[in-house]
């Protein structure tokens, strides 16, 4: 019998995923499971894009152009006017969601053996396609104190090898939240520069940035026009994450032409979705404002019930829709496992994904968790007391330096 | 500014890419231009399926799981067993297109630098996807004299290396249309066998069999149940190349972990094109009866075309909808280019694609080139009689052997 891969058994796997047994038995017996482990929105698909697909008369459903459908991607280029990104469509290359643009921009940028600079907690599954690449992840750590800001530019640039080729991050970030301001990337981008290196952002939570963060594309930096490669996807942005259509923008011709190739060889991205992502840029600004406003509120509510428990470090996330947070607990795979196997509490649970996966340092997030706030205020509230009334229930609680010395004090 | 990486540079192309701005200049001067270079059929996606699309009334469109719906799962099972294979839900990941399965197959059975072996001329999009997983592809040469039977088992095996983790195998074949019988099969899976070698078999054409043929898949033989991993796609059997569907299937638990680990990399195969194919298997098999038959009729023009072209080498195709076939020609690609920059005939000319990038043995191919009768008859015949006509004034056409004796005869 043959074997598989050693790469083939070492596809690393999604933080929460050893959990699914768990979660799946909770429901079996009756709990209702709070999910706040996954990025599958609960908000609706815009009714219009939906329909749009559904009014098609077309009798042959054939492949589009591998790089996408033109009048898709020149649309795609008036949507990115807004945000001030003036790019031609012929920098537009549509892919089978943004993974597929990751995996097309590593593939395009990184010989095997190279490296790419990643801030971490960082989304996990970038992993995977750097395995699936061959190239390395050097990750540079943010802190939760700082509410994961970007670490600061020297702390890059100790990071540059004479492998790195490239810089990656996730802005608005998953899994944090945390928002990049102009300033910061700026500072990426001279470092890109002096090194010669690719600047990737993922980019596809754009739309859901909070407070006073005004969203600032790294294509919007002067005299990184060769380094900068952008990955979209309209998944977050319009909840249609089933459409599998994303992008990469770039106006680096040589790695268009690359990417490009990479898209003949599987032919085309998918036909429906595309038509569903050429209608969302059809539609006034109503849903996509109306989206941001409920992912604030819901930002809001994470936020505040988590700044009220006890023992609990978390941050105003500026942007996408997850937050992290440090819980008083000695193993958060354990809590959360415990959260399913164990707790109940108004018949209810929470899930969440512990923090570990999203780390590449081994050691780190081992007492964090990522929460992402995909449920309404109202589910997101009830979770919220699942949250609290496990802290203190929680056999593996660690007493924080505060209670501990309340507890002294009360002596 | 940053170059891009090495492979990027040298991501192996399609056979006839660089003819397409031959062909656009053609259309621009208002030539018709006949396409047997591309693999979109003219035929129309089933009715009742794109229907069900289009009467879908769900509100979000969420990721599918990750190894696809279960309820299509379910019925592409039932499908199997038209053919007698048997295999359970469980055993069928679904992906995005073949290209994905295909892709999915070489990172969990292959690991760097490891070879599979590929009878030549094939599908040339593999030389792509065996170059992102890092692997060789070690050609195999069959013939147009034997209609591009498979070599001899003793040739497989003198392939074999200690890096060897499979072959890889279309049937029926693109480019060739070759069907491969129950018994051709069986010693390849004799030898995979005896070797611990994966037999990978890329069925997308399955229902295309003519004449006597009678398809029988990897999966049904004995004995094999560990080695053996099939690729499938619902593109070219209901004409629905848009919808990017595909499968990998097999009996192989470990196979079907790793490429589950992949599948949950890339979140979820396209939503609405696998309620698209969902439907197709609740249809009657009257369908894909006429459409065969379509396709049978068109096997027959253009096989008895190609019979009456004076030097041209071909045979009768078994499966599929392409053909191979050698012209008297100095160049195939020469010949394909003049074809759309200086031949017209009735106001058209026809675009094939050139057979060398079909090889992988440098030197073979260069007179050869595959017709795909993915027109209707009317057409196929107006492009046949372009050919034909093409064959005669082509400057660079070589005297057969029998025609230079007919001339000297004659003198």
């Amino acid at each position: 019998m043959p074997s598989i891969s050693k790469r083939g058994g070492t596809v690393p796997m999604s933080p929460f995923r050893k959990l699914i047994p768990f979660a799946d038995k909770a429901k079996a017996a009756g709990k209702h499971v709070y999910h706040l482990n996954i990025g599958q929105p609960d908000i609706e698909t815009p009714a219009y894009a939906l329909q749009k697909v559904r009014e098609t008369t077309f009798k042959i459903l054939e492949y589009s152009p591998a790089e996408g459908n033109a009048s898709y991607r020149r649309k795609l280029t008036e949507y990115y006017k807004k945000f001030g990104i003036d790019v031609n469509a012929d920098e537009v290359i549509v892919t089978t969601g943004a993974s597929e643009a990751i995996q097309f921009a590593l593939l395009a940028c990184l010989d095997p053996g190279e490296e790419v600079i990643i801030p971490e907690p960082f989304y996990a599954n970038y992993n995977g396609f750097a395995q699936i690449a061959n190239v390395s992840i050097r990750p540079i750590t943010s802190h939760i104190e700082t509410g994961y800001a970007l670490p600061d530019i020297a702390a890059f640039e100790s990071m540059i090898t004479p492998k790195t080729r490239g810089i990656f991050i996730t802005n608005p970030s998953n899994p944090t939240g945390t928002f990049y301001s102009r300033e910061t990337l700026e500072g990426l981008a001279a470092l890109a520069r002096k090194y010669g290196l690719f600047l990737f952002a993922d980019e596809v939570y754009r739309d859901f940035c909070y407070d006073d963060n005004t969203f600032f594309s790294i294509l919007n930096i002067p005299g990184i026009e060769q380094h900068a490669i952008l990955i979209d996807s309209i998944s977050k942005r319009y909840s249609a994450c089933g459409a599998r259509v994303g992008a990469l923008v770039t106006r680096n011709q040589d790695v268009l032409g690359a990417v490009l190739r990479y898209a003949k060889l599987r032919l085309s991205p998918p036909g429906f979705g595309q038509i569903l992502a050429e209608a969302t840029l059809e539609m006034e600004d109503t849903y996509i404002n109306e989206v941001k406003e409920e992912y604030r509120r819901r930002r809001d509510v994470v936020y505040a019930r988590l700044s009220q428990m006890p023992g609990v470090v978390s941050y105003r996330p500026g942007g996408a829709f997850y937050c992290f947070a440090k819980f008083p607990v000695d193993s958060a795979e354990h809590f959360c496992q415990w959260l399913l196997e164990e707790f109940e509490y108004n018949g209810a649970t929470v899930m969440l994904s512990p923090g570990e996966g999203f780390y590449a340092t081994p050691g780190l997030g081992v007492d964090e968790a990522r929460l992402a706030y995909v449920l309404n205020c109202h589910d997101l509230e009830a979770a919220m007391d699942c949250l609290e009334a496990a802290l203190k229930e929680y056999p593996g609680r660690i007493q924080a330096k505060e209670e501990i010395s309340a507890g002294l004090a009360s002596r």
